[in-house]
C-alpha cells in the first residue's frame, strides 16, 4: 500500500521557487524553473516534477551548478543561434534559449539554438509548448546521462534524448509530442525491480548485451534498447533518432556527445573523457504565418484531429488519441485535485526542506 | 530461384531519363529525377529505384502529373517558404523546392520548405543527402498514402511518413538517417506473403485491429503499426512522430494529411475527400558553421563516429553501425558490379520500354 498524499500544485510552486531563490537563483528564474517542474507534476510526468528538486538541490549545494549563469551567443545567424549557458541550472538556461529561439522565429519565420554548458532541463515537452500562445510550432531536444544501446551493441552510448513538438490547435487542443527515443524509460523498469516483476522483451539488455526480461540484469551494467527494440522490429530508427538529437544538441553546440554526457545525479559515473562542455539542448520555432494563413491551419488541425477520434478504435479501447491528451487530462484533473505525492517524494522534500530552511508546506 | 541481372547503375539513369523525357519532362529535370531513383538502386533501396519508374509513367501516361510543372511560392519569409509544386512530379519539385531550403540556409542559417500540391518523390535520403557538400545538416520529409494505424485505433489513418536528417562528416563518412515511421516496410510484409511465411508480432494489425503475424489479414484491411510496434513497447512515440511529419509536410503546406493522402499508384483506393492539393513535402537546411566552425565540427563527428564503432558489439554481431552505414556499403559494391534487377523488374522496365518507345539496355 503506498502512501500518497495530494498537494495544491500552487503550494509546490512556491516551495521549489523558494528553494531555488535560496541558492541565490534570481526570482524570476527561480519562479520558471519552479514553473516547468510544476508543469510535469500537473501534466502526469511524476518523474520530471518536485520528486527531482532533491536532485537539482544537491549540485547546487556542492556548487556543481552555477545560479547566476550569463547566457553568451557563441555564433548567431537571422534564424539561428549558439548558446553557452554558464553551466547554469538547465532550468534556468533552457527557457531563456528557448525564447531566443522563439523570438528569432518572430524576426525570420523560424528560430534554432543550441545549447552547451548545460544541465538537467527538465521535461521537454514544457520547452515545445512555450510558443503555442503566439501561433509557433515548437522544437525541444535534450541529450542526457548514457543510458541506451546503439544497433548491434552491448554498451551504454546514448541517452534517453527526448523529442519533443508542439502544434498549435484551433477549438481543438494542441497537439504535443514529447517522447524520449528509447523503447522504455528507466523508471519503469526501476519500478519493475522494486514490485520484483519481468520486464517486456524489448525494453533492456543485459550487460553481455543480451535481450533480458530480469529489470535487475538491465540496472546492473545493461542498457535500454532504443524505440523500435530489436533491428526486427526497428530499434535501428530509434538508434538513428537518439544519435540525431545527440549530434543537434551536443556536437553542434560544444557540449558533450554519447557516452561522456556528464550525469544528471551525483551518484552516476562520471564520463571517462570531456568532449566539451556540459550537456547539449537544441530548441526550434517555426511561425505557422510564415507558412500559411493562421486561421486555415487551425481549422485543418481541427479537422485532422476530429477526423481520427472518430477513426475505428482497437478491440478493447475507448478511442484513438492525439499525443498531448493523456497529459491534459492529468492537468485536468491535478489542477482540481492536486499533485499526489508518494510518500518517499514527500520525504525527499521534507529533507530539501531541512536542508535549505524553507518550509514545507 | 530468383533470377538476376545486373545493370550499370549509368544505364538505367540513361534509361529513366529517356523515358522522363519521353513524357516532356524538361531534360535537366529527367535527369535530376532518374538520379533519385538511381540513388536508390545504389543505395540498396531497391523499393524506391527504378523497380517504381512503371508507377511515374503510369501516371504521366494518364496525364495524371504535370511533367512541366511551374514551382510558386506561395508565402514566405528570410528562413522559410511554402511551395506549390503545380502537381509535377515528386521528383522534379521535390529537387527543386530542397534547393530553396538549403538556399535560405546559405543567407539566414537555416531553412524551411513546405511543398503542397506535389507526387510521390522517392528516396528521402536523397534529398537530406544533398546539403552535405556544402556544409549542411539536411532534412526530408514527405507523406504517402494511408497504411500505419494510430495509436489505440484499427484503421490506416498514416502513411509511412518518413524522415531523413544527413549530417557531414569530416575524414569519417556522413550520419546518414533514413527511416519511415512504421515499424516495418509494407514491402517486407509483400515478401512473407509471397513466401507464404509469418511476420514477426509487432509489424502489423488485422482488420478488427488485433495484432496479426499473418501478411495477408494485414493486406486484406489491416494495417502496419508505428514505430515501436503496440503501447508497451513504445508504438504511440512512432504514431507521434508519423503524426508530426503529416502536420508539417500537408496541414503547414495546404497538401492533403492522413487518410486522405492521394495514393502513389492507379490501384490503390482514392481517398473519401479531399482536404488539399496533392501530397506533401518538407525540407530543412541548417548551415553547420552558423552554429559552429566547420572544422571543429567535422573533428567531433569523426571522433563521434570512431567512438561509436570502438564500442562493444552485442553477441553474434560484428561491430557497432552508424546510420548510413549499410547503405554506403551497398553503395561501393553496386557502382563496381551493377545493379541487381529482379525478372518481375526488368519485365517492368521492358514494358516502359515497350509503351514509351524508349530502348531498354
Amino acid at each position: 500500500m503506498v502512501e500518497i498524499t495530494h498537494y495544491p500544485s500552487a503550494r509546490l510552486h512556491e516551495f521549489s521557487t523558494r528553494v531555488f531563490e535560496h541558492y541565490g537563483v534570481p526570482s524570476a528564474d527561480a519562479s520558471t524553473a519552479a514553473g516547468v517542474l510544476a508543469a510535469a507534476d500537473l501534466r502526469g510526468i511524476d518523474s520530471h516534477g518536485v520528486a527531482r528538486l532533491h536532485t537539482y538541490v544537491d549540485m547546487l549545494e556542492l556548487g556543481r551548478i552555477n545560479p547566476r549563469p550569463k547566457l553568451r551567443i557563441l555564433r548567431e545567424s537571422a534564424s539561428t543561434a549558439t548558446v553557452d549557458g554558464d553551466n547554469g541550472l538547465g532550468l534556468v538556461v533552457g527557457p531563456r534559449a528557448n525564447a531566443i529561439a522563439h523570438d528569432k522565429a518572430a524576426q525570420a519565420g523560424s528560430g534554432w539554438v543550441s545549447v552547451c554548458n548545460t544541465n538537467h532541463y527538465g521535461v521537454a515537452g514544457w520547452y515545445a509548448m512555450q510558443g503555442l500562445e503566439r501561433g509557433h510550432i515548437g522544437w525541444a531536444m535534450t541529450n542526457s546521462t548514457k543510458l541506451v544501446a546503439p544497433l548491434f551493441g552491448a554498451e551504454r552510448m546514448l541517452g534517453t534524448n527526448p523529442i519533443a513538438i508542439a502544434f498549435p490547435g484551433g477549438a481543438e487542443p494542441p497537439i504535443v509530442v514529447d517522447l524520449a527515443t528509447c523503447a522504455a524509460a528507466y523508471g519503469k523498469v526501476e519500478i519493475a525491480r522494486r514490485h520484483g516483476q519481468p520486464i517486456p522483451a524489448g525494453w533492456a539488455i543485459d550487460r553481455a548485451g543480451r535481450v533480458t526480461t530480469d529489470p535487475q540484469a538491465m540496472i546492473d551494467g545493461g542498457a535500454l534498447l532504443p524505440l523500435g527494440s530489436e533491428r526486427e522490429l526497428g530499434g535501428h530508427k530509434g538508434y538513428a533518432l537518439a544519435l540525431s538529437v545527440d549530434i543537434l544538441c551536443a556536437v553542434l553546440s560544444g557540449a558533450n556527445w554519447g557516452p561522456f554526457t556528464p550525469p544528471f545525479a551525483l551518484r552516476q559515473e562520471q564520463p571517462k573523457r570531456s568532449v566539451g562542455k556540459g550537456i547539449g539542448h537544441f530548441f526550434g520555432a517555426l511561425r505557422v504565418d510564415a507558412f500559411l494563413d493562421p486561421a486555415e491551419f487551425r481549422a485543418q488541425m481541427d479537422d485532422l484531429v476530429r477526423t481520427f477520434r472518430a477513426s475505428k478504435p482497437a478491440p478493447g479501447a475507448s478511442g484513438v488519441l492525439l499525443p498531448g491528451d493523456p497529459e491534459r487530462e492529468a492537468e485536468e484533473v491535478r489542477s482540481r485535485l492536486g499533485i499526489p505525492l508518494v510518500g518517499p517524494v514527500v520525504d525527499d522534500l521534507r529533507d530539501v526542506s531541512r536542508i535549505t530552511g524553507v518550509p514545507f508546506p
